[in-house]
């Protein structure tokens, strides 16, 4: 247990990929290819494309053009008949693996009771490696079998455990940022750090282990984690700022998640004290040098127009935890309002305050979410622009735009724009192969079960054979689950299939 | 295929249950019976609960007492090992069978052009036999996988196909009330009662059909079942509240689900041409006799306080409907506002406007809608109400709460008050086994899959063992789906089961 000797994560053969592909081209658009074959190079990389062909001409053309022989590549098919497709795989930009356990449970809780009732106990317990082990196990299988294949993690404050699951999302294959919490105030004397010189330490030591175990950064990579304003001291949050600076590392925190908290944090930190040229929260954050361009806010349910234009300024990006913010009762974050500012939007289903493990249910959620939104942003009833629904109308967001959010608008928030999060030359083959099942057919399903059942296995969605694409897609967007994740790969490299 | 010999509903044997039992006893309590043995006669009904007992005093005692003997019972148990627990089956109290096939397929459309474009067209073609059967058997056969005992359906305005549901619910012995759809104006051409009289004699001969393969109703029922005030005219409606007084049936139908509706209700039927008391949704059907103590009123999102009254004073009920109210931008129903003012609430899955086949999902989205009621419902920001958080409290709905509405509560609407939703001698078993799986357990979950693996079917929720009952039943309730409906009775007799 413990400390892993680094993979060499180089794939055994080249691969061909040959089916249905649909991925977001732009946050508004999915492309759909079909009959095409994608080739994938030993490094999991996009070397070639190729549309409109049966798979024997793929063959014939690709292999020879790239120089690979026919019996150095492993082929993977996806089947028309199940209704598969391959899609970018999830990133899950905002997540805390100790808490996992606790999914669900949550009470009629609000955020800052919830972190004394329910989080800070179990993820103090988290500094028990054999415990730690079990855990952080269970919630990289659970979110490898929902298709996610980067997420960015808080870990505890606990450097050994934390540096365990950078292990293991190292062996399992998962790209991750790992982060060792920060937290040297306010937080209960079993769980804190002494001094904001011990937390930058151990942020350090983590730091150094995570890069020394994957140099790299291919797969597992460290991040700058204070918890939040209100668990970290001014000194703290100073130093972190200018450890960022010195490292080019990325940063996660979180931000405008709860009226309560936004409350604490403006008497926490006056902006006289701190000297800050403003009072509110991002000026906060602003002020110790941690919002980059390579900075995640979790949350940012109650910003400012004046924040998100210094958001916007420094090129942080925003995590929207949709089922986090419902289930805790933190409030609706405004996402179209973010994206129409400038700001990138990645999701992240914030577990434990989200109750899901699955990015999907994050992009369902962020799609009725939006509708909540929309029936609050709206004037007045009465009012002529309520009348005709144009408010509400840019409020909602689509199938297409929640998909986008959760693959390739992640992608920006984790460092890997251009990279994951489609299938295009060049990117690399981070990938999940869907299945919605066979067709509900005539008299196939007889309820005395005398005729051929459709398996159990395939899932929650029933697909009818008359529906068009999109319509699949938002079948599988609206009841799809990891039954229908059959198979997942990172970096071309299988890491997840469904027995 | 079409009309069916009516079934015996009656089981070869007298059953005993054993292991744990949980339902809800109140609205804020569920009750929590282990070590606990439940006996169910040959017509279904509980003749006996033995508490704090082994399965061995439980027989020795129950049997000689029920005059059973020991080889005339089959015996049913709850495996502790895999989290197993019975529970009361859930109770749909809103969907439309024909929708089925277009779960999850919505757009950004709001109810009214949702109905045009939507649906509409596929409610018409199901007045084809053969694609009726398939949708009909298909949905049945998904919401028992989903512990749906008992459902409210609103089937087409086709006579032959409404009447072939009800024949496959009775076949299949899923509790239903089944309804023919009255439409006689503002439909399209192509889907709409040629006239009032010709709905009305459409209604009887389903309703006579209905009664005439279940003539106790034991299982399944007809509903008079107007579409809803727009699509129904004055006398139409006038009618069918004559015939609801003349056959004591049940009435369903919606009310005040989408502001653009109520604006459109209030052109159609001005208050002094309909000789109304006011001019509220509730007056239009209260005034053409629909609103009795059997009526089931979809939705209810945007009542007023003079409405509620009215419809406390008669006696009718709301069925909310939670996914579809956030998916096609309805409105978020004030449950507690409803709850507190006397009216009886159970839960819809309302496919397909909603989504979702599982009443499970509905409960988790009415836990989460109620926060979005609660963080709009709040006094303004900054006022000291908010910061105390008072009316946000009250609002939301617990884990307990959105599980009697799924089971005891919805039991009201459909008219089975004190016959099913709970686990008390007298009442019959409708119920459901839940398995959550094994626990996690140290190092059973090897991510390179060389240790035992918790078994794929077990399902999304992962309890550790050291969960408290109620937080075991929380994870269900957020992360739980058909994979932990293990089986389902009806009246005592096996309905479903997963392989």
């Amino acid at each position: 247990m413990g400390s892993q000797e680094p993979r060499t994560l180089v794939n055994p053969q080249n691969q061909l990929f040959y089916g249905t592909f649909i991925y977001p081209k732009t946050l508004t658009e999915l492309e759909y290819l079909y009959n095409t074959a994608v080739a994938v190079d030993q490094n999991g990389t996009i070397v070639a494309i190729e549309r409109d062909c049966d798979l024997p001409k793929a063959t014939n053309t690709l292999l020879p053009r790239l120089g690979w022989s026919p019996d150095s590549v492993t082929i993977n098919t996806s089947s028309a008949s199940h209704n598969q497709f391959f899609f970018p795989g999830f990133i899950d930009t905002h997540l805390h693996a100790p808490q996992y356990p606790n999914v669900g449970i949550f009470g009629k809780s609000t955020l800052l009771d919830w972190l004394e009732t329910y989080t800070f106990p179990l993820e103090a317990s988290l500094s028990d490696p054999a415990k730690a082990q079990t855990v952080y196990n269970r919630v990289i299988r659970k979110t490898l079998s929902h298709g996610t294949t980067c997420a960015a993690y808080y870990a505890t404050k606990d450097v050994t455990t934390t540096n365990l699951l950078a292990d293991l999302c190292l062996r399992a294959g998962q790209r991750a940022l790992v982060g060792r919490v920060c937290m040297d105030q306010l937080s209960p004397d079993y769980y804190r750090d002494a001094s904001a010189a011990d937390s930058v330490a151990a942020t350090r030591e983590s730091i150094a282990y995570v890069q020394s175990i994957d140099p790299t950064g291919a797969i597992v990579r460290p991040v700058i984690t204070p918890r939040f304003a209100p668990s970290c001291s001014a000194p703290l949050m100073a130093d972190l700022g200018k450890l960022a600076a010195e490292t080019g590392l990325p940063v996660q925190t979180h931000i405008s998640e709860n009226e309560g908290e936004i409350d604490l944090v403006r008497e926490l930190f006056p902006a006289k004290e701190i000297g800050a040229k403003g009072d509110t929260y991002t000026h906060v954050y602003d002020t110790f040098g941690l919002l980059t361009d390579k900075t995640i806010l979790a949350h940012g349910v109650h910003l400012s127009e004046e924040e998100v234009e210094i958001i916007k300024a420094r090129g942080s990006k925003v995590s929207h935890c949709p089922c986090s913010n419902s289930a805790i009762t933190s409030g609706a974050a405004r996402v179209r309002w973010l994206l129409e500012r400038g700001i990138e939007v990645g999701l992240g289903t914030d577990m434990s305050g989200g109750y899901s493990p699955s990015v999907l249910e994050a992009a369902r959620q962020a799609a009725l979410v939006s509708r909540h939104v929309a029936m609050t942003c709206s004037p007045k009833k009465g009012s002529k622009a309520n009348k005709n629904g144009i408010d509400r109308e840019r409020a909602k967001l689509t199938v297409e735009e929640v998909l986008y959010l959760a693959t390739k608008g992640g992608a920006k928030l984790v460092g890997m724009k251009g990279k994951v999060g489609g299938f295009e030359v060049g990117m690399e083959w981070d990938a999940q192969l869907i299945g919605l099942g066979r067709d509900v057919a005539d008299g196939e399903y007889e309820i005395e079960g005398k005729g051929e059942e459709k398996e159990e296995e395939e899932g929650n969605v029933d697909v009818f054979g008359w529906e068009s694409w999109p319509d699949r897609v938002a079948k599988w967007l609206y009841n799809g689950d990891d039954r229908n994740t059959r198979k997942v790969w990172v970096k071309g490299r299988l890491v997840h299939q469904r027995k």
